[in-house]
């Protein structure tokens, strides 16, 4: 089982007033996490405020709760509360750099870290920060209620490839029944998540596709601002675009250039088993898991590539 | 938990030679299921040869035990075994009618019936047949190893797309919680079904979907001999081309059409929800589940994919 800092669980327990944040561009892992834990502190009959600075992925608008999401802070600093940052560990990462906290809670499972939080439960192990909350609102003695089930179990199922990624634990698994037992909808979870790409989406994804160039054990795809504008998609669409790539046996690491501005890559990395892509990420400025990572980087796509093939070069080994 | 009937189990326990046989076309769960069942068998003493008319697809090699597998049935005649059939519940489903046995026995949860089998288990509500295969040899004590485990971990991933259809109930995760504390691998297991398709399959699998047509709720695709030949891919390949498709929010099922011969072709049938495409390949001489189906048909692809057109406005409401 998992061990949760009793300071954490006490904070939770003692304060009155809490803000709830969510990283930016956030993922089904943060949204959920937020979502459920804002939940269970309104339950214990607290004020709870869910921050996420960028607006909640199509996909993910069907999570309970995720309405009472804002996407203002200045509201909410009023009351004074605690912060409690979710799936993520600086305030950077949640866009709210400059705002003064009293207190700050941090939970999370991210390996690259930060000096931030007076009081911080950072767990690597865990392979979502859905289970973490789970954990936490369980000790608790929350009564967990199907909206709160769904949102964790979908956190967790977006952190794990819904339990096919290594991080998926016998401990996983049954925490994913446990919550199945509290009323989440595994079928209907993993039919919003992966089956509700709107027709757009799909024709980025296949002009996505077309992109592909293989070389060595790494695939790499791109996506323009021009490709964006032709097929009428969003950038957050391109989530988990990278993965298809992945399933050549060849292939140990999938990259996804996605243009965010005038000759600036968002760059995303996917990796297989043991290749951790972390550290190229971590080369570039960026940081993630070992098999989930990301940079940013300026130059044009062709030298992008190349910098990019250089340092897997560098620093991984074959 | 799951009902055994007691007969099965007895007549597992008291004979002591066994053909367990898959169905023709194998996947992951006929195979995952024959081969832990083999084992098993085989750990208690008995002899037990496993069959499989149709050799195992590239993707299901890893399955350790898997290379037990025979597909010649005259020697294992000899010795007068009682036969098993796992997945599939006529002998004709597992390219073996014609040969006389002394006693049989069903384990099978698909909805199409037969009248066959002296001793039958057929649960409809079973997710796989592995999850049956597991009851019953956690039933007779056997003590599971790794491979029995990995096997049936597989057989169930596979038809449950790991842990993604409607089929995944609380009982089904507890059951693969249970599989990775005796040894099953999930991160591994994903990575062998999902990500380790040769090049020749990604390219069929990229020219499969530039064939996309959609039309009101349907998805189409299809695969003909000349897309086979010109990529280098196997017939066996094509397995779950058509969940790509079901990805778009409007699609409600999704068909690939394989060409077998000359003007006949294999449909493929997956939907979603509460949309059951057992009904159309049942109108076409074909069956399987209410999510997933397929039939056979002789014509050209034209009129083929208005027969279907046709059977889905008659047999299924909107």
């Amino acid at each position: 089982m998992m061990k949760i800092p009793k300071k954490i669980l006490s904070a939770l327990r003692d304060d009155e007033k809490f803000l709830v944040a969510a990283h930016i561009n956030p993922d089904g892992d943060a949204i959920g996490s937020a979502v459920a834990l804002g939940l269970a502190l309104e339950s214990m009959g607290k004020e709870a405020v869910i921050y996420s600075k960028d607006p909640v992925p199509l996909h993910y608008t069907f999570l309970p709760g995720q309405e009472k999401i804002r996407s203002v802070l200045e509201d909410a600093l009023e009351a004074d509360p605690v912060l409690i940052l979710v799936d993520c560990n600086s305030p950077e990462r949640a866009g709210i750099e400059g705002h003064r906290f009293r207190r700050s809670i941090v939970i999370d499972h991210h390996e690259t870290g930060s000096d931030f939080g007076d009081l911080k439960w950072i767990d690597h192990k865990a392979a979502a920060c859905g289970s973490m909350v789970y954990a936490a609102i369980k000790s608790l003695g929350v009564k967990i209620t199907k909206a709160m089930a769904t949102n964790l179990y979908a956190a967790i199922a977006v952190d794990t490839g819904t339990f096919r990624y290594a991080n998926t634990t016998a401990e996983v698994l049954r925490t994913g029944a446990e919550l199945v037992d509290l009323g989440a909808q595994p079928g209907l979870i993993a039919e919003r998540l992966y089956e509700t790409w709107n027709i757009r989406r799909f024709r980025l994804f296949m002009m996505t596709l077309n992109t592909l160039e293989i070389k060595n054990d790494i695939a790499i795809t791109h996506v323009t601002g021009d490709m964006l504008r032709r097929t009428g998609a969003k950038a957050e669409d391109t989530e988990n675009f990278s993965n298809l790539p992945r399933r050549i046996d060849s292939v140990k690491i999938s990259v996804l250039l996605r243009e965010i501005g005038k000759g600036t890559w968002k760059v995303s990395l996917r990796s297989k088993g043991d290749v951790d892509v972390a550290k190229i990420a971590e080369h570039f400025g960026g940081g993630g898991h070992k098999n989930a990572a990301g940079f940013r980087i300026k130059a044009d796509l062709k030298s992008a590539k190349e910098a990019l093939l250089h340092a897997r070069r560098k620093l991984l080994r074959r």
